[in-house]
């Protein structure tokens, strides 16, 4: 009778504990996911920020949430990532939106498009500026689910063999530019490669291309480019604060809980702010070695600026022309990147400007 | 016996989930914090970011940890946060460090001092400039587990009823400004006054104080300066990119389960994130309603800044002389800030004054 009245009892308790637990089993699932990438593992930065946002995620969900990092190439091409998303071989890929212009150059406003907004800029654009549904409307119709995960800086313009004096010696050159702006290239005559950038250092060696840019002094060096050209232009005007995403299939994301994408976001958010961090702190004494090691840093003259400016708007137009929803994107855009630069340069630009006199007095 | 049967299984589910139940509710327990601010409800960037942060803890918990965000004043003045969090009155408190400059001037390097970083720079130096671990080490001692959740990029220089032409319209001027800076000010002949945002106003339009600066266009219209002083000066050289920060009692960090100490620490990046790009875009539209209603936009001269400059490198060294901690932050941090400028002056800047250019061109 005891032993009956036992059990009986801990049926009770097990009913109970039946009805709590598909609550406690629902927001926690386990999930074992895959995130395919553009990175090679060396760059540990863009590689870098998937890898923190996993660790993050598996820390924040008791490991029950955890996502496997691959590095380009190792389940699918470096620039492929957006099919295999869209295709459901894997949940997640991290990668620049630009890559895929080829299939709509709506895709370049997720990263960057030539002259565009710094990283400032595209964070307010994207989260208080519209840019957020717009985009989201968008890359639903290629079944992902986008969320910023990432941003290098502005960057370099790249590494060339010879002097780039005047928009002129552009012309015939082979250039690895990243993404869209390859048509902004094209258009003043040089011959743009869209290259993945764990192959580009042999295709220059090689002599397959002329000149190559990827990011900036800690990546370019870690790829080794100093060591087939010698001059170092900048800025890079095609990438003034290029944005990188985390793609998630839109069946995945809709079979997370709230609190799984709340989870999945936020860990995205901090990966951002840690990439741009690491570029920010891994720069400046990488800048230094490049330049004690010879190279040639040069920017590009006011009028070659110029020039690629006027060759932007017109390639704009080209594709306004052609696509709806890019001219849709771009007219609003546009007033909004004119308006943030007219108070950017106010304080923000006032107040960095005086500082970067006072630190060059001070140091050489 | 049927029913013996079921009891006996039952009784072994029970068993079964009893043993697992520990380690959910370990790992998920019930919370209900309290976050004072040193913030006035209106500044919807201020106040929104602690509050964005609380959101999204609840988002990523099941509502399970849950934190109630409170204006300056509600339960704890303005200016007394630290101390507050220091005695466990509340578990979480949000504000700018420099404000507690006279325990330790210490405290400014977790928000801004004049003539630092900017905010890209600010979170460099934090994460991987060796900023965390001396900061943490500095905030134990007071009893905090400090937290970088917001920025609000490089600031203005203020309201002034009168032209500042040279640095010797400073002289006698009373005037509201923030923290730790204000030893710069009155090096120079002003008279400094440490006032919370919420009664900056009243101040101003009394006669009580000068000139006030509180932080930029769309909080300082918000607050309501323009309506008392005609010129709006910039930059603001003492908040280049002043970083506020969630303090946690130390007793209370202690207490949370890993998973939840990153999901704080995940929720603070993304209102960081949130918190400048709210301020980025809103401010153009706030400053351009500002000059069309009559305020004067005006620079600081290049002499004047360099005046503030050489009396901010006196306060350091006065300071550094007397807080052993100040100064061996002040040494590391210093050569970070300069070789940070000589870095962000290539790629970033050039960059940012090409656009500025071109943008002030299409538009006035």
């Amino acid at each position: 009778m005891q032993r009956r009245k036992f059990l009986k009892t801990a049926g009770i308790a097990a009913a109970a504990t039946a009805v709590a637990a598909p609550a406690i089993a629902q927001s926690m699932p386990e999930l074992k996911w895959r995130c395919t990438t553009s990175w090679p593992k060396s760059l540990d930065t863009l590689f870098g920020g998937p890898e923190y946002a996993a660790k993050r995620i598996a820390e924040m969900t008791d490991n029950k949430f955890q996502i496997r990092v691959f590095a380009a190439g190792e389940i699918v091409p470096a620039l492929q990532v957006a099919d295999a998303v869209q295709n459901g071989t894997v949940e997640l890929g991290h990668t620049a939106s630009y890559y895929y212009f080829g299939k709509d150059p709506t895709f370049a406003f997720d990263c960057s498009i030539s002259f565009g907004l710094n990283e400032r800029q595209q964070n307010a654009w994207y989260e208080f500026g519209g840019g957020k549904p717009m985009m989201r409307e968008f890359f639903k119709t290629f079944g992902i689910h986008n969320i910023p995960c990432g941003n290098t800086g502005a960057q370099m313009g790249g590494w060339f063999r010879k002097e780039i004096k005047t928009i002129e010696d552009v012309k015939g050159l082979k250039m690895r530019i990243g993404g869209f702006s390859g048509q902004v290239l094209a258009r003043v005559g040089g011959v743009p490669q869209n290259i993945a950038g764990g192959d580009i250092y042999p295709a220059l060696e090689k002599g397959t291309i002329d000149a190559a840019e990827w990011v900036g002094p800690y990546d370019d060096e870690k790829l080794g480019f100093n060591k087939v050209a010698p001059f170092y232009y900048y800025p890079g005007w095609w990438e003034g604060g290029p944005q990188v995403s985390m793609y998630v299939g839109l069946k995945a994301w809709d079979s997370l809980t709230p609190a799984y994408k709340a989870i999945l976001e936020a860990a995205c958010a901090e990966a951002h702010k840690w990439m741009v961090a690491k570029y920010d702190a891994e720069n400046p004494a990488a800048l230094r070695r490049l330049i004690a090691g010879g190279t040639k840093l040069r920017p590009f003259s006011r009028a070659t600026m110029e020039g690629f400016y006027k060759a932007s708007t017109e390639v704009f137009a080209e594709n306004s022309a052609k696509y709806p929803t890019f001219k849709k994107i771009y007219d609003q855009w546009l007033n909004f990147r004119d308006e943030e630069n007219l108070w950017f340069r106010v304080a923000e630009s006032s107040f960095d400007n005086f500082m970067s006199h006072i630190s060059s007095q001070k140091k050489t």
